[in-house]
């Protein structure tokens, strides 16, 4: 059944560069490590997909203020994510966006590394604000029989 | 800048029904080892990050016919696909959902094997009709040195 509605809402374009903006916050705040920052970004029962298991993180659960201040603790100072070339589609107040990622860390033991990711944000605009509702981080996996994670691919 | 637009589209549960539907035609597709009618689903221009290396699989990249064709090949008999539950928010001609899948299947070898996972879809409406723009499956990796993948997890 269609309906026939008259809206006011943001352009497509007013949407992209939005959520362009909120994907470079969210880098941001995970570089500086500040939880806070990270969790202010996210809708009310978000659910996430992350490196680490379990498969699902579902709001409230571990993926908490708590978890992700404990995780940045594993690492010796700031992290660098670069964020590359996010495709955005946004219709009203629903949008995704996918990107590849790199985080760049120190860990405590002093070894430099950077890990190239798949990301995927599912985001909805809430009270004019967009939030991430759904956030799927990974790396594939080698299908040699190893079932070793191909955490050393680059774009 | 906010626009006042008159539009005629399809109400949210119209959206969240259609894209039921073609989350569950995705299963049997790929359940039928049909690479057909698994590619009719996909928009022009998708973007895929699955199972397996590389990071991404561009449209017109290995992820076409030939090569799912290929996969498909490497397993004994029908695959069983389970979709667990999809969340799905749509808005206007853009959408996305995220649920946990499992891919029962049996190898050339003759081994059984199950693989829970996780798969986000980024949808678009064209042309009256919903399509898979991207997607999104993979399973998470150990973080206790061994980087292996977490391929015996369940929900």
């Amino acid at each position: 059944m269609a309906t026939t509605t008259t809206t006011t809402r943001p352009t497509e374009s007013d949407a992209r560069r939005e959520i362009g903006a909120l994907i470079a916050e969210f880098a941001a705040a995970t570089g500086a490590k500040d939880p806070d920052r990270v969790m202010a970004l996210f809708a009310p029962n978000d659910v996430q997909f992350i490196l680490a298991p379990p498969l699902q993180y579902d709001r409230g659960h571990p993926w908490g203020r708590a978890a992700l201040a404990a995780w940045f603790d594993t690492f010796d100072g700031p992290l660098t994510i670069d964020v590359r070339d996010p495709t955005i589609f946004a219709g009203g107040d629903v949008a995704f966006a996918h990107y590849l990622g790199c985080l760049s860390a120190r860990s405590l033991q002093g070894e430099d590394f950077s890990l190239w990711h798949r990301m995927t944000l599912g985001l909805r605009r809430i009270d004019g604000r967009w939030r991430i509702a759904h956030v799927h981080q990974s790396v594939p996996f080698e299908m040699d029989g190893s079932f070793q994670a191909a955490v050393g691919l680059e774009p």
